[in-house]
């Protein structure tokens, strides 16, 4: 995502590269607010951005990582991890945090179109897992931190996991829609989830209660 | 997916009729096995099943909907849930199916060409909830059924919201591809299932502690 090395001073090529990128980046949020990720063509990126197609592929080979940059740094602002004093409380911060920025929003719709293309793109793939999931799970893991230093959970507790349990049964309702993701729904994960931790012998590397 | 209806006896229509279908599922199939989802054509199913590309068409408007097909009977075959005695072991089995079915092979690969398309295609998208989503869910279901009847969890557990944890969970590793489906993660989310469901108090319908 670096832009290309400059091997002599082009007094004014940088700035301009810079704008372009910008009005690159702001014509492809346009498009995904107004029609989503499906609909939206290299071609009308460059017109609305007032550049080439070709200037467009200089930074981002293909539509998916084009769409990735445009939204990530979006949805990543949207996910806080805030100190509610519980483990409960910030697991159902985080989860109702995800909710809210998905459910129903052109935000939503993105990130399932990219998830989508993650499955076709070997190299989005590889960005979505360094640059988003990567990311996004290590601010989520500040909750687990928390949850160790207050003595809520045991230190063999798998973040990892709890993180699966959390965002991977909310995903399902979004991705197979075959449910609504209801605040009741969020609840209930959580509820489930701290019963299970606070038990003791849950989520632990499997190196808790053996079969 | 039923067959056109016909108006007139054509004595030898019905059983061409029925090869074409099954010729046009095999072929679908042996495609899926060699190359997967994305690289599988109309086209080369057509040749290799001997039939016209309308004839396919006629059976099947989608790419999508042709690999559902073929894709779907023999992934629910591969989906029991055999009766171990406990709701540990139960659980367990059925997500060892799972990744067993999914991990490092062509169905996994499929399922997961299958749920991108399902982001893109709205008709796929209903076809996907009706046939293959509620069809393995009720299959899974009888896991609660039986650990409500051996008395093992409370009439207030929410099947739905276990479903989503065991198996949102691991779609979200298989999608996402952040960390692997070992069996160690496999144990780790049927114990903190099984500790929070026994704790008496969690995935109740939200109707158990309160906020």
């Amino acid at each position: 995502m670096s832009e290309p090395t400059i091997s002599a001073p082009v007094p004014r090529g940088r700035p301009r590269s810079e704008r372009s990128h910008r009005a690159i980046l702001e014509a492809a949020n346009e498009i995904l607010e107004e029609r989503g990720f499906v609909d939206l063509t290299m071609d009308e990126v460059a017109q609305r951005g007032g550049v080439s197609k070709a200037t467009i592929y200089r930074w981002w080979p293909t539509k998916g990582m084009l769409v990735f940059e445009a939204f990530t740094a979006n949805f990543l602002a949207r996910q806080p991890t805030p100190d509610t004093g519980s483990l409960r409380g910030d697991l159902l911060a985080a989860l109702r945090s995800w909710i809210r920025t998905v459910k129903g929003t052109v935000t939503g719709r993105t990130l399932v179109g990219l998830i989508a293309e993650v499955q076709r793109d070997p190299d989005l793939a590889e960005l979505w897992r360094e640059r988003f999931v990567t990311r996004v799970r290590a601010q989520h893991r500040l909750i687990f931190d928390r949850a160790l230093g207050r003595g809520e959970i045991l230190a063999d507790v798998d973040p990892d996991v709890m993180l699966d349990l959390l965002f991977g049964s909310a995903y399902h309702r979004l991705l197979q829609s075959h449910l609504p993701l209801t605040d009741r729904f969020a609840q209930a994960v959580v509820d489930m989830m701290v019963a299970g931790v606070q038990s003791g012998h849950a989520a632990t590397n499997g190196n808790g209660k053996k079969l």
